[in-house]
């Protein structure tokens, strides 16, 4: 698009680099979202094949990880005028099999797990305080959808002056235009988009740094 | 966008309706965001042009009216990894020309005004609490820019379970791509979108309702 | 104490009174906190048997109910700091006998329900939201530690504008001075302070209002 | 009291010793906490006093310093109930007299300074990120009051799992038995307390082993 040409005339985009210490998110890949027919579409399957990749780096190199899901209680009760903008956010309840994590990049003992009623995986939840306990300063964010809960993280993100690293062959929409709107946004002005190989290499290099030291 | 049908057969994007109780959200319209080599572009003079009437119906039937800008001390040392992305935002000292609100969308006495750090309207400044104070359950959002600081707001004031009332033509942006996904996205997943003639004329209806009883 | 007469040269202390739309919220009674020997203590279990009854009323009258208590996971990784300054907050494990509502207080279907993970019940939850959903401006705050949660949720329901109501008798501690001093305190900066009966009062009269309306 | 003992039978008030990261908070030393007729009293010089010799310090070893000060606009109109709590609060408009920093306090260029409109420091600022921005673990806690704007600050420092260390002798309050009431609590459940000769020592040695290294 020519009329995005006012972005690099204006200085946006310019790169953040990876800090000290790294965290892993993984947001909503829910059973409910891999199935095109319930909340899913597009390209989330193939998203959630390839976080579990990065998944195993992490935990192999030692990478913190967060893990948050969507819920909500009693019908969306509980979910405000979320619940009357996208009714089907009623039928998540907490037990519910649409509800729970896609197996293949479910919690394990010592992870950080969340339920959110929102889009952010920070409104509502202490996420925030997990990662300062941590002294994280750097969160690669995978999951889905992009132009949903993964943009309103990522924006999140950068308004708790951590530096967004959005994996971009590791979140998923349910379609191809708002997935590539929101990586252009999100690019230009909060986060640095990486591939899931910049993500394992910078994971694998931070490693041998420390063994050698 | 084919892509999107997707949307309809997931049942997004159900209108929320007017609440109780309005306000009117004004969000960065600065002298630098008027000048489109500075951080404007596209639409965003217009949509300042239709937001002035807005404001000038919000204020005549008793609408509460809340302004948001954004500005950065020290050279952006206290907005973090948002500077490194955006290193224009750094200029926008709080009391240089550019961070200033424009003229005929400026506060009057009894408005809440506030500075904000990020994005949204309701991080770090106690917007929340504002609102609840009035009893506001419905909130119409103008501003710039549609993709950046409108979007966030809009997402949080989802997430605190208000009605969410985006004016088309009272949002602007530097360019029409991010304008127009961001629209698309928010009137899906958090907000109606609606016009300035429907703002004022729900204004309206409101004070006759109110004087007829 | 005689040092406290400057409270009231400076004016401290005004009365808020009832608003038009009042919620209960009940802090922290789980099992743990019901006995002496684990986190309880002082009027603790006394506060329960006289929450009971207000509950009764609030649900009779169609008050609407929050329910929130305190857990951690993996041996308190998720809480931080508060895990190092009180260990025996890391046995209280979401599943755990301790951690459960107490009975008599339990939540029933279409009441609001969280865990939270620090003092403040509006801290990493979404307890705001779901008071802005109902139009909430009066909260009835019951439950324990006066000087612990029922204070931090009490500061905060302050800085949400809401109108904070300490129930005296529904809020215990572990031991006498703390609770007395954190009652002074309230209800010279952020809440009234009122009994059960009060409480009760307020609730019958607006449904009678209501009837006759 | 000997009601007290149950904290030490509950293993209450464990210490969370000095962090990797220091910052010094400085709450409210504002201009009408100063004087014992407007909203100061008791001990609050003399605090005032101390933390000017620990402002130097932390400036000498090149510990960041964060200033917040309380103000409200419109007579009040944007803190909802807590000025109907204390009516005082109304006349501290921003450019009052007795809002502006106590000179041997005030800011100096690159220290993060803040309005904030309600007790707690994080509530309503970005105080949070700016922290996590520079990476700060441990948060050592001045200002005015005690058992007001110090005890909130404090409360949510332990929220966002920092280690929030009390400066006993550089916090002060209009009475004695709010004071050392507040203390008590926070030094059970959120903070350790320690003293400005503590703090001191700590700034020094770091800077010490830093140019040693």
């Amino acid at each position: 698009m020519t009329d995005l040409s006012v972005y690099e005339k204006q200085h946006f985009g310019k790169p953040l680099g990876f800090g000290r210490q790294p965290a892993l998110l993984i947001i909503d890949f829910q059973v409910g979202f891999a199935k095109p027919d319930v909340l899913g579409g597009f390209n989330i399957n193939e998203s959630i094949a390839r976080t579990t990749e990065l998944l195993r780096s992490a935990r192999a190199t030692g990478v913190p990880v967060c893990h948050v899901r969507f819920a909500s209680e009693a019908h969306g009760e509980d979910i405000g005028t979320f619940a009357m903008k996208v009714p089907a956010l009623k039928d998540l309840a907490p037990d519910s099999t649409d509800a729970q994590f896609v197996d293949s990049v479910a919690p394990i003992e010592g992870e950080y797990v969340s339920i959110k009623r929102h889009s952010s995986a920070f409104f509502g939840t202490n996420l925030a305080s997990w990662l300062i306990s941590r002294g994280v300063d750097t969160l690669f964010i995978t999951g889905c959808t992009t132009s949903g809960c993964v943009r309103a993280s990522t924006v999140d993100a950068s308004a708790y002056s951590l530096r967004p690293m959005v994996v971009t062959d590791c979140v998923g929409d349910r379609a191809q235009g708002p997935h590539e709107a929101s990586l252009f946004d999100m690019g230009q002005k909060y986060a640095d988009l990486v591939t899931m190989r910049d993500a394992v290499a910078h994971f694998e290099s931070r490693q041998s740094t420390r063994r050698a030291a």
